[in-house]
């Protein structure tokens, strides 16, 4: 029996799994804390403020994952390292890293380890929103045709707009830096030697297209004219497909993870993309929703089609062959958490602690037995503005339909049922715009523990939901990539295609739509898509007129 | 030195005041709690079930106030009764008796105590629902012109839908029924022996006009053959206006209640209307919110005018010799105790419990801070529908503009902002309409106790707010009527007008509008009549659609 290993960089630790080759069985997992964790208030030494929506991480503290988190949980899992064919990492992202020509991060260095803008920019740094709007009036006065793919939009949590912000605030860091890097791209590099970018950060946090390749010239020197030969000097145009092989583990590497040195190496991948194959998608058409604190929903298809509010589509961003579409809710889990947090009364949480059990569960508990319509309220769950399919983080929430006797579970449901028919709203866009979506998937925390908001999605969307057979998709499909570098002459898969087939699946349960339920809410999502235009397609722009007020 | 008593007739209770003429002071006053308070499950048999939405009360209750909470206020006065020189009464209305011709209530007599049509119902009892629709459905097809008095539509609180509900469900009660009476009249007449209805609850509950009359016999027949002449048989075409004199204590009311036989009485009026005068108003423009659980507005005129969605315009209905214009808006403080109820977070009840004040307290120092627009929030104030200006029962509340960061104190002041914002709809409406508005007053409970929405409401409508001298205004008003009965020649006056300009009157502090938050909230209310309008006024009917939805 062979095996692979998944490691799965999150914002707050790595995890890495050892997996069954064949049957997707994990075996053991280990997690390591990042030692220095996310750093948005002071860089380690202290002493060095870092300013508002700043967030950084510590590129140490991914190699403490390879030198402790892998040797540990091949210890747990009782495998010979000789039996590890092959190794496969997904990422946050995008994460961004400079390195010198060596590859080194600047932060290492004496002379940089008290610049902020030395450490890795983590996904959720959003201090380059200043940079991210200029890209976007300079790509949209130019008539970019590039922002179509990414929903008329580039987002300050992706490479460009952190780029130029370092440029922009401290341009030794800039002029330094040898290259500018994903973190998933640096990790591989350390384990193999080798800088092979992958096409899935490339395609989507930094605009590569496999064929048209990045934005011209022209563009970059019109955000700055440092940026002119940006991709040239600092990025690379070599993108390597997903599924294909980074390299083999390096002596040094081989000496840090107790792996055997030639064990073969995927490049990097995202941590929602990975999960594809991890609950067994193999074919367009099969939509994956990642449901967490925010909704993921990722879908591939044959041909590129434009769908209005789309996180990207890219291809080879995914799955091998595949143009890979991903769109996003902005407020699912959060939505609840505020709810939570704000609105419960005493008397809910003294009868939960009563019942022993959590909040969550009592609102649960007395949202399940209502029927669909009969809290008499719908919401637009736009709390955190609206990503797909609007593109707008100036919109915001609206509740309707409430009554003196209106209670606390009412519109704790109400809210659940708003992503609903969000994700119902980014499913009929994206057919809508040619890019079929004939079934429904979902991994994250949301599909494993919250059986009524699944029951929810199945019946607003009419689709019969399948759930993750793992909860630890990411790390599953990771080690399956792992598997594909290695390949079937290894023990391992040719193509992801066959590992997924193989080792990727769904539980047993699934949950069916209810066709009463479902013609009901055929009626409420009916309301929902007006509210949805009437007030995100600029009917009644009063919800950016009320932000405008709060500024004063 | 010259007294009289007024006496407040209210949903649970009836209480005396002994009162100064000269200065309004109010010298003592006596509470008595109606011994069958509000029978809404059982008859006093405690074997007649009640019907949902039935609310009677006990007409021995009302004279059992007259027994009791007279001698004891007189005695706590320790005035003496030779000095009491009138006494003046106002009720709830439409709180309807059934009599036979010695005046006696039905539900007195043996055959009829266990029949439910022969108690009193209350103004709260809204089992006459279904009558109040078929008579707004006849009246409208037949384009009856009074309707337009009462923003198109009368209440299932009114008489004629009570007295329907009588005939339809027990025609025994209806024949025996020699008058139906308010029962306001009907306390006028225990205690004088004469029947003088007043001009109040005959134009507010009863649509008599004072030049037009009653509706047609046509229309009264095409609600019910029987009622072809209800006014005739079972009403009454003498109206008094408001500010006459009744009678004269009668020898046995004077053994009841302890005062001189010979006492002048007034003619009755209602809780709110009676209310005017108390606080010192006296000519045209002045408007007087009564603000409690719902908010009652007055205001005289000089010509009637039709504004639309108003509850009703009667002359002599508040003041002799001017129009009484009335509207209302039927969610104010129980806006908010829906809110401390259902959607304040423990934490906040702890913190409250630490500081040792009430979670209004609390939430009123949280949002007191915040400025105008800060929120950013905006709702529509209509959790029990909207009474004034749209007169729909099927509107239901929005809240718009949450995000992640809003707190409970943002959402609580968006509420009192909304129900301001719902006054100011209403001012607007009368003075498009014609009716001046110039000054506003407010009484009731939250005008005593909440500077915080006062000093909103002065900003949203741009207006200073006077704030009634007097926490018991009706039981004052009530006594400057007794005086007014009286006369002058007695030491009393002869017009109310000279009584509410000694004995009427407001508190030195008043709330002025800051010009700043003005203008702030002259944006806000803005987006406040936009979606006012759009959900108010049918371009999207969402509200009534969840409704229907919700009946499934």
């Amino acid at each position: 029996m062979k095996y692979s290993i998944g490691i799965d960089y999150g914002t707050q630790s790595g995890r890495a799994v050892v997996v069954e080759i064949g049957t997707g069985n994990i075996l053991a997992q280990s997690v390591k804390d990042y030692t220095h964790g996310v750093m948005d208030e002071y860089l380690p030494d202290g002493i060095t403020k870092l300013g508002h929506d700043w967030a950084l991480e510590h590129p140490a503290d991914y190699i403490e994952v390879l030198e402790t988190a892998v040797p540990e949980v091949l210890k747990k899992s009782g495998v010979s390292p000789l039996d590890i064919i092959g190794v496969g990492i997904d990422f946050t992202a995008c994460t961004l890293i400079a390195v010198d020509s060596e590859g080194t991060p600047l932060c290492f260095k004496d002379e940089f380890k008290s610049n902020p803008h030395a450490y890795i920019k983590l996904w959720k740094h959003h201090a380059a929103q200043k940079q991210a709007n200029r890209l976007n009036e300079i790509a949209k006065s130019r008539g970019e045709d590039f922002l179509r793919r990414y929903g008329g939009k580039i987002s300050s949590e992706w490479m460009m707009p952190k780029i130029m912000q370092t440029l922009e605030e401290d341009k030794s860091v800039f002029d330094a830096a040898d290259r500018f890097m994903e973190s998933a791209d640096w990790v591989v590099m350390q384990l193999t030697g080798n800088e092979r970018r992958n096409s899935c950060t490339a395609g989507y946090k930094a605009t590569w297209h496999k064929k048209k390749g990045y934005p011209s010239k022209d563009f970059f020197k019109a955000l700055a004219p440092e940026l002119e030969n940006i991709v040239e000097d600092k990025l690379s145009k070599d993108i390597y497909s997903l599924g294909t092989k980074a390299g083999e583990l390096t002596a040094e590497a081989a000496g840090l993870t107790g792996l055997p040195e030639g064990t073969a190496v995927a490049v990097a991948n995202v941590d929602a993309h990975v999960s594809m194959p991890a609950v067994g998608i193999t074919r367009a058409g099969q939509m994956l929703m990642i449901m967490g604190t925010s909704t993921c929903h990722m879908v591939l298809g044959e041909d590129e089609k434009i769908v209005s509010g789309m996180c990207g589509v890219v291809e080879d961003g995914i799955m091998p062959g595949y143009l890979g579409y991903e769109a996003g809710q902005s407020c699912v889990g959060d939505h609840f958490k505020w709810f939570v947090e704000n609105c419960v009364p005493a008397s809910y949480i003294n009868d939960a602690k009563s019942q022993n059990i959590s909040i969550h569960e009592l609102l649960r508990n007395k949202a399940s037995i209502l029927r669909p319509g009969q809290s008499g309220l719908v919401a637009l769950d736009w709390w955190n503005g609206n990503r797909s399919i609007l593109v707008d983080a100036d919109l915001t929430g609206i509740i309707i339909g409430m009554t003196l006797l209106t209670k606390p579970e009412e519109i704790y449901r109400a809210l659940i049922e708003a992503t609903a028919y969000g994700t119902r709203m980014i499913i009929e866009t994206f057919r809508n715009s040619g890019v079929a979506i004939d079934s429904l998937y979902a991994a994250g925390g949301i599909a494993e523990k919250d059986p009524m908001m699944m029951q929810i999605y199945a019946d607003v969307t009419g689709m019969e939901i399948k759930i993750a057979k793992s909860d630890q998709s990411p790390a599953l499909g990771s080690a399956m990539f792992g598997a594909v570098a290695a390949g079937a002459s290894k023990g391992g898969y040719d193509t992801i295609f066959e590992a997924a087939a193989e080792m990727g699946g769904v539980k047993n349960r699934t949950y069916a739509p209810v066709s009463e339920n479902s013609e009901l809410y055929n009626k409420l999502y009916e309301e929902y898509a007006i509210l949805h235009d009437y007030f995100g397609r600029g009917t009644n722009d009063v919800m950016k007129r009320l932000k405008e007020i709060k500024k004063q």
